[in-house]
């Protein structure tokens, strides 16, 4: 803490003489569709203290994986399209009618939870025991309260039971039966476990299965840790996508808020917890900084602690999302293996959707309600 | 990122000019006894790529709260300055003997975990449903691999479960029943859940209990978030510590390592997670920064992701180990109303144990095999 002035300090003597500055709208080309969009209110609101009225943004994900454009018919692409579509006008329309960022996020992913098309509530893909067990977060930047649930199987919309416990509990993360005796006494809907099930992800898993009987059978004279490894370079898995959807948004207030719900991965054992219920991992928000959602191979981003790090970025080296998210999922996540893809909106409204697989389902929508949707990465 | 030439080359020319680092030694008072020690090595591990050949170090924590010299008796402190001890020496000779951070870690833990003194494994407190669930996580600095698991009953050692999650299963983290299926596949010393019974543990439960029967009912119509909170700040609970033990260590080959392992929460429900196995909240390990073990108010360590926030603070910021853990503890984490505290150590062997709260039970020691036990705060 001590050598902050001299930081700054020495920042601004450089900043003076070379005319740079590093919030400069730095902004790669995948995002230019939005950050267009965003980056004229960016002069308005450098100053912190001044109310930044009607800004406001929202972004989603539905998950990021092999999505090639050779293995989609149009009918599929137009069924997605339409599905993001629908989610990102729910948000929106809760922003624009000056409703919180909070419950725009639990809105928009309650419409993809719905959706069997993305990897999260109806639709979720299944354990090695067959059944769906889910997980959801989230995290309101105002107050950094947060609430996530994981393994849960008879709760209709986790991401509304990840917003419970944020809400009316004091805790922040409950797992298993206990989340559901909770989910029971808040009065949330519960459906039976087969209301998840789907024909498309029942049939993913027995293809997984077939292909890789030896995952579950551990070797312990062997590194089975590298084996088990191929099971999620399996294409079978990539194809059927690590799932996850997710949404972030910024209100007219200058909250900002995120969310994150999933049915984790194909033929999951053990309990298997991966990102998504983890706050820093999966969900992040902070009003001073950005709000964040991830969507890929979770044990990566739980080891980078993704989320939380692109918002400790942006605080601690002073550069914008868009360089931060870039360093994160191009960067950081692929040395140590992992793949995957975050969307983000920061406290000006800038939006970020960066991700290093071949594709990743997502949509954003400005204060001017300019829609952008995307699947391939080009 | 594009920022970074720019800010080091001011560094150097500010640095110069005044001669000032930012490594200098800087560290409060708290940690005297330990650092003292430590920075004797400083100057020569400054060149990262030169090996930094026998330098070694661990500290360990066995929980913080409300540890009054009054309420102690001089038989109860010895008692926990002899378990210190013991685990730490534990520790300190597998270091010794050129053995890795993690098996130094690991076995440290397991004395602290046998023993009834300390809210884990035996002597863990107990949930609302009067059974004792345990969480624990590992983290390895040299290639950030992590393992956590949640919510078991059945598992002698959690700490050694979770460094099975992290070396023999693709997963980082594991919750429940599927777990323990997991530690039984394995081959670890699985118990009856009585075997973690203790009477001063459950007697704690029944006064929390008594004090505190509106818990348990969540009231719709009121801010019953509050309400709850109440529970947290209830002098009983303080005095019965919110547990945890943790160890940190940096053995001769410089690699870092950090566990922690928890009963959790007296009066716990619904299958509450707290920090203790989330990776970046209770545990973080990095060799180019350092490794981290929390105790502490859960739930606040979660949205500050204490661990992880005080690495990143080292290595974006370029403060120290002392510095960026007085922030976290002494400011962050106060700010949200979080207590408790951390033990780290650096790449260099600096050793840190900060807290905010009245005691924590903690010892360090050294490559020289200087011992440092303490307490309370003064």
């Amino acid at each position: 803490m001590k050598l902050s002035p001299l930081f700054i300090f020495s920042f601004f003597l450089l900043s003076f003489l070379i005319s740079c500055t590093p919030n400069s709208n730095q902004n790669n080309e995948e995002q230019i569709n939005t950050t267009q969009d965003s980056s004229n209110t960016i002069q308005n609101t450098d100053n912190q203290n001044e109310k930044i009225a009607d800004n406001f943004g929202i972004v989603i994900h539905g998950g990021a994986g092999t999505i090639l454009r050779e293995n989609m018919t149009p009918e599929k692409e137009a069924e997605y399209k339409a599905k993001l579509e629908e989610a990102i006008r729910t948000g929106h329309k809760i922003l624009a009618e000056g409703g919180s960022s909070l419950d725009a996020v639990e809105a928009t992913i309650r419409i993809m939870e719905d959706s069997p098309l993305f990897n999260a509530a109806k639709g979720a893909v299944f354990t090695a025991d067959e059944k769906n067990e889910l997980d959801a977060s989230i995290m309101n930047g105002a107050d950094k309260a947060a609430g996530a649930i994981a393994g849960v199987t008879t709760v209709k919309n986790p991401i509304s039971l990840a917003r419970q416990v944020m809400e009316n509990s004091p805790h922040v993360m409950m797992a298993g039966k206990g989340a559901e005796i909770f989910a029971k006494a808040r009065g949330l809907e519960l459906v039976s476990p087969d209301y998840f099930y789907t024909q498309s992800r029942f049939d993913a898993l027995q293809k997984v299965k077939a292909k890789d009987e030896n995952a579950v059978e551990l070797d312990h004279d062997e590194d089975s840790t590298k084996k088990d490894q191929t099971n999620f370079y399996d294409p079978t898995i990539k194809d059927s996508k690590f799932g996850t959807v997710g949404c972030a948004a910024l209100d007219k207030n200058g909250n900002l808020a995120a969310g994150t719900s999933t049915g984790g991965m194909t033929n999951k054992k053990y309990g298997r917890v991966g990102d998504a219920p983890i706050i820093g991992a999966g969900t992040y928000a902070n009003n001073a900084t950005c709000a964040v959602s991830s969507t890929g191979w979770g044990e990566f981003f739980i080891r980078n602690i993704v989320a939380y790090d692109i918002s400790a970025m942006i605080e601690y080296k002073n550069i914008t999302l868009a360089e931060a998210a870039k360093e994160v999922i191009q960067n950081k996540l692929p040395a140590l293996g992992g793949n995957g893809g975050i969307i983000a909106i920061d406290k000006n409204g800038n939006v970020v959707m960066e991700f290093n697989t071949a594709g990743m389902y997502r949509a954003s929508m400005n204060k001017d309600g300019e829609l952008y949707i995307g699947i391939y990465e080009k």
